[in-house]
């Protein structure tokens, strides 16, 4: 369903699970960082991997499907588990992970706003919701650490997973199906972010705001 | 499908527009006092805009309606922006920003409840409902912001509300169509909302609290 | 449709009640510590006693059930009134209200597993599903008081209601319809929350962290 025209679906599901993975690694990450239990560790890379593609699934009105498909689960929870006993060697490869998570988000991006136009939302909404099925699990996480979501704060997160939903749409409304567009969706998002991170762009706050410093964490 | 009976769907869509819009602007300045970057600043004035009748219809069942609806996040969107160009001015007219939030409230308890019924919900579920249509969003913009919900500590916020449904659900369930019903469920809720921070009312709290100070901010 | 094969509806009922009611208590006394007010104690009563059957059917992707039902609103609605009269006197009995909040775990577990497999759903997300409905509700009761969720950090609660389910979740897949299989899986739940409340039990954290001392509240 949420497989773009002219991909193996065999392909996409392999990307999904991957993506699923890297994202559960973040989230385990961050639950083993908090002292976290092995069970809060396992569930929050279980939000991570899976909330942003279930809530934009509520969104759409259809019973969340990568809840359904225990293959996502196990991902999910393969992430958990890794995180639990790996931190050390997952924490050298700091790096590495961040570069796969920019693959996570390109990817995401891309097959939620393939799966919301599917179900016949609007263009402005398939991009949100490409956007909210990369960026929601980690904004769960954020709330769930008890930490405003790092995504509304700095860093060039949501732009890249905009713009890579925007490509898929744009062609998609244009009555492409060349399969090149969604690739070129995956590739946008990732290089943006990529690029964001190397140079540290920032997302600017209010005017109003940026003369009274960074009091508040 | 949120229409009172008797009145213009325009009318309602413009003033359901207008409360989008100022519980945008509630959101986007609590994001941009918080130092939030613009991205941030956009998503906090559609949460508020936009969660509370997001959550109604997830609790009813239906497919999110304002979210398919591009005008409802444009008038959200449009809330971020003034937000995070004009906070200084806002801030000039808070006073007259409550008295429309007020309006706000009343006009979502009113077509939240009368969508509630229309879907085939009970009276007490309809009251509720209604009220989580005006009060959700504000609700969800607190946890996102590390915050213990407002309108769970102090002020008359959510009783206004189920007053204002109240008032609409009563009428219906009496059978009276009578357009002035849910004119009447707008007025007491306003009312009562800005009475209550006319007069600085509030809920109590536990009577075995009460000489125990205020400890928890 | 959460009721076990060879149970009486009423009976499963009057124990569904009995576990919002009790589970009520919990999220209307942690409201009442945290000074909120009357409108947030029911609000945190009604959260604990009915968010994890409603994430529960959000994830299945059928409406609410027990939101439409009065009755589940009203037993949520009298834990909240009773904790905020009834104070001291509950914490006089808090070890009594630690037991009954166990039976509402097991209870939760074990129907709420029956209704996702009901509903067509795997083996792996009816366990899941039934731990998510006894445990989802006292974890948005922390996020909502700006707390890391209790459950993720320390004490076995996730455990025996995982355990609990899947005692029910493995007779069902073998095709015993027994009534004694739904029974087992509370007694289980029940057993081993209580033993790992006498014993102190806690799920490990990872072994990188735990040289690391209690940092972190």
């Amino acid at each position: 369903m949420d497989v773009p025209h002219g991909f193996n679906p065999t392909l996409i599901l392999a990307l999904n699970l991957a993506g699923t993975f890297i994202f559960g690694l973040s989230g385990g990450l961050a639950a083993v960082r908090a002292k976290l239990d092995l069970f809060g560790i396992l569930v929050l890379a279980a939000v991570v991997g899976l909330a942003g593609g279930i809530t934009r699934d509520l969104l759409i009105g259809t019973p969340p499907a990568t809840f359904r498909d225990w293959r996502y689960l196990a991902a999910a929870g393969a992430a958990g588990l890794v995180s639990y006993f790996a931190r050390p060697q997952l924490e050298r490869v700091q790096r590495g992970v961040l570069v796969f998570d920019a693959f996570g988000l390109g990817l995401f991006c891309v097959t939620g706003a393939t799966k919301s136009l599917d179900f016949g939302l609007g263009p402005a909404q398939a991009i949100l919701l490409g956007a909210i099925t990369g960026i929601g699990g980690g904004m769960l996480r954020d709330v769930l650490l008890r930490e405003v979501p790092t995504v509304l704060r700095h860093e060039l997160y949501a732009i890249p997973a905009l713009l890579g939903a925007g490509v898929l749409v744009a062609a998609q409304e244009s009555g492409s199906t060349n399969p090149v567009w969604p690739v070129l969706g995956v590739v946008v998002c990732v290089s943006v972010r990529l690029a964001g991170l190397k140079y540290r762009v920032n997302v600017p706050i209010a005017p109003s705001e940026r003369d009274r410093g960074q009091s508040r964490d």
